[in-house]
């Protein structure tokens, strides 16, 4: 993916031809809040066991320590219903790893279906393992793409086809688009029906304030069954340079081979963790734990409101500009349309604002015409990069 | 690989026999001293960046901090005389991971050398990817492996056919044989010759004390374009729970396609770590880079210094029961042959001394007679073991 390296291409030949103007970046979406305070604390308690023979810590288990898994148990899931335990729970350094590697345990003739637009992973990790086919206008010959529009409300149709492999981002990224407990039924009835599997990335779930949207798959019965589901500290508690996140692999998770007989995902995963990978630094571990303490989930709640915050301003601003939005409310993105193409929209408001978006075409082809806003940055620059942007636009 | 979790099997059942019995574990190789002082130190300062919003960090550079890539260049490889570059190191959270996913980078249809006895992640990875054809008699037929038998000091022969990609490990894991720079050379000679690649596992090149021994593939002229290699903090710094290490990709290195046409396997590498991976922990990687500070590299002499006298004692005292012994020198670990067969010896010295090992065969057929003790442990424990196991054997 070219994208995010244009970007910065771009904004270096910005800044040297303007050395004089501060850019605000609501590009990448990376938090800008320190973390929170119950997690440092944790984490120091971490270092300090590491610096003492009692208590020092080698390997851990490949799976992450019974102590974090159990809170993310209990705190993510069991609390809203959804019925996973602690050794479903697989501790990783990022949710990208994981929606990344996934793909590993599967054959290269299988095929896979993939919103557009979506977070690039998924699309570039299948089109390394090969499973892609050539590229023809846009789109790779192989792969089954789920168009996300505005005719649909950013929330892909069923394909019409079988696939057996499929990837699902809510609240979306980049359209920050969530999905009702309806749809979403629609997607593991799917699944169930053609011995298809869904991955589930839910790295956003944090951001979901409207009590009527699922945050997690496993709140849809029979979903154990058929989904696997991804999750991070990464947006919730700060993690970005920190790393931690999870991959939730139910027993009762099953893949079919080409004769149809079933194998447990959850062995399939287990190996290939405990092959591949030596778990999370022991420090970290502690911190992420904190971050499912009462004091650490307060603390999160209020820098996610924060974000929360921000994206409402963005989304209330440029609605205000007659620019049509979607997410920012129970999503850190808003994804704005404008009647330009996205690198157009892009360059104008880098040139004419110095704010950085992202172009909504570099997620897919249906991204075209739009741009994504990240809330993650302080409220002051949001604010000076929506007076800007409104002086560029006026 | 079910070589550990048989291992686990074991000492469960004779715990359970003999709850009185302290057992002392000689069997993986997990450091068992506290982090340097030096490394906890920074390791704090980098928790404590992360508690404000002036100093906080989000996601870094996916090659790893420049600060860390930097000293590893300067005083890892440069102060020895290898040429190798900041740029041309890629920071990962461990060097299993790294050894495991480099073989992502090739075709299935590549022949791939393996040591045999060796760290199984090699094979595994291979297996698991598809290239490794059926298993007959203990042996993946379409694997070319390298044996490493008493015959030749436990440095296999080169390859009489060719081969694609090689792996190498020295100071060996597990037999603790290390490899003369006449006797490398014979490799990259060999590598360049047949447009094959080496994968060097330098994981524990750290315990080579004899000034005339490489520690780095590197010293080799004509390396870099033939030649990745892998090291760690795990076994120097005690980092196996922290979670720090790296592989150089020289820029000088090719890979060869079907038609024999070149591609950069730093691209490659960069391709790969940057859609599949997101980085180590900021807080792990200022430990990590304080390792490689005067004060660090000082302490980690001590840690080494430390295990190699257990090393030391556990050699001359298996020597002094009549049982042959390699490695222990320049390496943790001690390989020694007996009588028995492996899983024999291994019963034997757990149901008579406590004291657990790992049996060689599960390294490879040619590790069958063998086991492997690891040196590191306390002190104590380790003087305790050998008084078990000399009673045992009397």
């Amino acid at each position: 993916s070219y994208l995010f390296s244009t970007i910065a291409e771009k904004i270096s030949a910005f800044e040297k031809k303007h050395p004089e103007k501060q850019i605000i970046k609501l590009g990448i979406g990376d938090v800008t809040m320190p973390l929170p305070q119950a997690c440092i604390k944790a984490f120091h308690r971490g270092v300090d066991e590491m610096a003492e023979e009692a208590t020092f810590r080698g390997y851990g288990p490949e799976q992450g320590y019974g102590f974090l898994r159990e809170r993310i148990a209990e705190t993510g899931f069991i609390q809203q219903g959804a019925d996973i335990h602690a050794d479903e729970i697989f501790i990783s350094d990022g949710a990208k790893c994981d929606t990344g590697n996934l793909q590993e345990l599967f054959d290269t003739n299988i095929t896979v279906a993939i919103p557009d637009p979506v977070y690039p992973v998924y699309l570039d990790t299948n089109i390394m393992a090969g499973r892609s086919g050539e590229l023809k206008d846009q789109r790779y010959e192989r792969i089954v793409y789920l168009d996300a529009t505005q005719e649909n409300g950013f929330v892909p149709k069923l394909p019409d086809t079988k696939v057996d492999l499929i990837y699902l981002c809510f609240p979306n990224n980049p359209t920050g688009a969530t999905i009702t407990t309806e749809e979403l039924k629609k997607w593991v009835d799917y699944a169930m029906d053609n011995k298809a599997l869904i991955i589930y990335d839910a790295a956003y779930e944090a951001f979901i304030q409207d009590k009527d949207l699922p945050r997690s798959i496993y709140e849809i019965e029979g979903a154990q069954k058929v989904a696997i589901e991804s999750r991070s500290f990464s947006k919730t508690a700060g993690f970005t340079g920190t790393r931690c996140a999870y991959t939730v692999v139910p027993k009762a998770c099953m893949a079919y081979d080409h004769a149809g007989n079933t194998h447990s995902l959850h062995d399939m995963w287990k190996r290939r963790q405990s092959t591949k990978f030596n778990g999370v630094s022991y420090p970290v571990q502690m911190a992420a734990a904190a971050a499912c303490s009462d004091e650490g989930r307060q603390e999160i709640q209020g820098l996610v409101s924060y974000y929360l915050k921000n994206a409402e301003i963005i989304r209330s601003q440029m609605q205000s500009l007659g620019l049509e939005c979607t997410g920012g409310e129970n999503s850190p993105y808003i994804w704005v349309a404008s009647d330009m193409d996205s690198w157009g929209f892009f360059d104008l408001l880098l040139e004419k604002a110095g704010v950085v978006t992202t172009p909504g075409v570099g997620f897919g082809k249906c991204g075209q015409g739009y741009i994504r806003i990240s809330a993650f940055n302080h409220r002051e620059k949001v604010m000076d990069a929506i007076s800007r942007i409104k002086k560029a636009l006026a």
